[in-house]
């Protein structure tokens, strides 16, 4: 989506350790109205696809996906990554193991939330090496549910993880899919 | 506000400790036509108060912050709960009392998303003892920001928080808030 790739250009800021930062408009700071766009954009190409729930992981997807789940009218749930007080009964979990932090987690989602007869739209603002995106349809699989795919605002298509999973046969739309990405430059795959 | 009482009534559970839990439409899973009426009764409240921003915690709050954000049309800014390898550059912190986990926490917002010249509204699921929503007023006293409120979803008025901001010339709107509550009966404040 060309509108993703204009924002990335005018706000993104590339870190060391090619982190692209868009703190000002996807995360700790969220532009409404661009929002807004994302969401109908992603409801859009899911529009068709039966979904009843959206699932993604806290926090940073949480916007996203409520926004998404405002457009198309159903229910958001998302993943919890540690065991919560507020979490009781029965859970479904899976590990996904972190390159930022070095280190595995666990993420867990009741099983009041996510049923066999659910047809699951993944949501969430970041694609990279997909361990993240792993876990989810995991939980989607020991729900029994049918997953429709997978909606991502930024893929960094050059750690892989949007590939495998599109070669698994997962439905993955990334409004922009980053190639490659140094200090001074953003490729973006045509 | 009615329905959100009725939703309570219909879909909370009281849980040992005095925790409501509203995992099934307000955290955890968010039931997104009901969350759109939330969002609206919020953004009434506030809508002549001249906000420039919302202000949120992650994680439980940001659907709903997000939501209102859409509603009034100005951005989201969540402060997040320790520092992150993407937060680089000034920051603004405040230390919250924690009585679920008997801990304190940080809590942090990047001085470059919180202005002197912004009107800011906190918008939290729940307001209990009050102690985080004291630490987001300490971050926008910090900014030099103006403090157009607080928008709750619950607010548990026998733990005092919500009572002691009014005192202090908050205005605090919240969309239910319990007077009392136990196994048997939750009693709103009318």
């Amino acid at each position: 989506m060309r509108f993703m790739e204009e924002k990335i250009r005018a706000e993104g800021k590339v870190l060391p350790g090619q982190i692209l930062k868009v703190g000002s408009f996807l995360n700790q700071q969220i532009d409404t109205a661009f929002l807004k766009k994302v969401a109908e954009a992603m409801a859009q190409a899911f529009r068709d696809s039966g979904v009843t729930k959206i699932l993604t992981i806290e926090s940073s997807g949480i916007a996203i996906a409520t926004a998404v789940g405002l457009e198309l009218g159903v229910p958001v749930v998302f993943a919890k990554k540690h065991k919560s007080s507020n979490v009781d009964g029965a859970v479904y979990t899976a590990e996904v193991y972190s390159y930022t932090h070095n280190t595995s987690y666990t993420i867990l989602v009741s099983s009041d939330y996510l049923k066999s007869t659910d047809t699951v739209l993944l949501v969430d603002d970041f694609l990279a090496n997909g361990k993240a995106l792993n876990g989810l349809t995991e939980l989607v699989e020991q729900a029994g549910a049918r997953l429709a795919g997978a909606a991502i605002a930024i893929e960094k298509g050059f750690q892989g993880g949007g590939d495998a999973l599109r070669a698994k046969g997962v439905r993955v739309e990334s409004m922009a899919v980053i190639d490659a990405m140094t200090d001074d430059a953003i490729v973006f795959r045509s």
